[in-house]
């Protein structure tokens, strides 16, 4: 259950802050599905609209790194944070743009070695090397 | 300063059981470098070789992900766990096989939507659509 | 599904270290109802007992941050850390102390923003300026 | 260190496009200090442009939640994602807005709670209360 | 809902690489019980192998540390981590290698006190006593 | 550096409310060394007096768990949460207490398997199995 109530499309309808956003998710996407996550934002109008733009800046904007790893970067994190929705939303994600199953199991596995060397490295609280610095 | 000793080469070249691992990482690397995540494990050799044997399984076998792309899941998993050492040594790793600064800003940018969306859908509750289930 | 067993009034009743805390919740809160935490802990009555304490003085005793604005700071806290009991439980407290649904869509967007910016930042390892010291 | 170049005042006015938005930035705050976040995330303009707007819209725009408590979510959200510098940062912001001695004692007790029923909750995998849902 | 398929006993025989880890976490075990992580893990089968050789070598290979409080240490780990399936799991685990209902109560305010003091230490940024260095 | 003052011995002596506290830390661990946390959060004294009762009896009353076990659970959710001060003081006391060299590098094993098979069964969404039901 939410913290907060999901907009229905009759209510999207009915409000026109909202309406110009959802409009515009279904016309990016090519598709009339519009997911949770944006209904549950819709209370709060400017940040339904901050949020989108900048999903879209960020996620359908061209770029030197290609949809698809974007996605599975986005996986990565909502994984470390421990989000179960965004977990869920972005692997379908992924997954619509490409990622085979075999990407998926190295992505877990990528994942899972990154938790174990960072919880490792926290608790022998080793010191940065010197040949990492930025000069 | 590290909650464990860093063992010295000249440490390490009187424990066989931890000179055959950093020869394999040198071997493996190319490089004589061996940074301190590696003399902070050797204390505990079963540990040290688990670790590496799992680093080497994971980031040096070849896959379907690229090794850039690998490095850059890397740095998002850690990031998120706030592990700066491990940023630090990924941040490196990924530019020495080719993360461009472009790539280092559009990975900031979707670890930073990431970040964001996944507190918002805490925050919010939002319960995860069906259509997201696998079947 | 619970690791332990949520205490029933009954048990409750039976039991008089659990019974003597379960008085102290309804009389400061003037109400009846006791939300499963209290009976998720009943189990461990020093435990019971230690929690409920520091609740009582840290959330109910006047200061100088107001009741509403302690439980936005509580949702806060609890989003971070991925609490969605807590999240529940506090929104509907700060609900009920008188939260609008305009502070709310501010707090969503403050903790998003947080998240986003502690991500770069630790993405960037950004040194802290030594005009943030306290000397 | 830092995993990128912090760009300096003069790399900043050979650069147009961060050269703006360090102006707004001075601007906004009344003040010639810029401090190293902008710097940090100045080596990708359109991260900084997007990261300082957002900034300004959720932290300087004028809401029901005031400029103080503002800063003292952010805080809390910083604490518990782990991110020192952003500690340091809005802690030195909250006191610049008025935050007294008393308020940032009570603020750390009620983030010390928080963590602490936080966990609690999720040892004991505590099922929401249905009194808590939103219809 | 999983986002991926869980493989059933009949799928299991039909897949030798997964068939042969399967026969030995039941004789490992002596049970035929397999839990879901296992059957999430087995569509990537030289994942699957890594993590159960990895398990069975930390958790089952006799050491100093006994194997209710290695569950115990575990239990820890995952609910600081948010892993609501870890704390179930651990938490059976630790229950049928002997935990009592005291020890877990005693579990659950260790956690729940390192919890707040965590968060204490970030918010007030306290540096690291000389006392506390390894030399 | 800290977000606020480290309280001196001399400020601690002109200041009954700390001093008594700072009295009860020293007799009870038998060393006139007290650490920085303390002095860290003597600027809050009723914050410092409900941290060190807690700490006082949550470690130091006899229970089920050895003072050693209960230093070494504090060090795996402090890793967990990133807090490298709270490693390095717990590290220190665990010792302090008997924790052996082996027993720490098992303690390394079990808290990096842990925080990778969190993010395993995080990134798949594993289902809870009934199994794991308490009743």
């Amino acid at each position: 259950m939410a913290t907060t109530h999901l907009m229905t499309d009759a209510e999207v309808d009915a409000n026109p802050q909202v309406k110009v956003v959802f409009d515009d998710i279904r016309a990016t996407r090519g598709s009339d599905f519009v997911n949770n996550i944006w209904r549950a934002l819709a209370a709060d109008p400017p940040g339904l609209k901050r949020t989108w733009e900048t999903v879209k800046s960020v996620m359908a904007v061209p770029g030197e790194i290609d949809p698809k790893t974007r996605e599975m970067i986005y996986i990565a994190v909502s994984v470390a944070n421990g989000c179960s929705y965004c977990v869920h939303s972005h692997t379908a994600a992924a997954k619509a743009k490409g990622m085979t199953n075999q990407e998926h199991g190295e992505l877990m596995q990528i994942v899972a070695l990154a938790a174990s060397t960072n919880h490792l490295v926290t608790a022998l609280q080793v010191p940065v090397d010197p040949e990492f610095d930025v000069k």
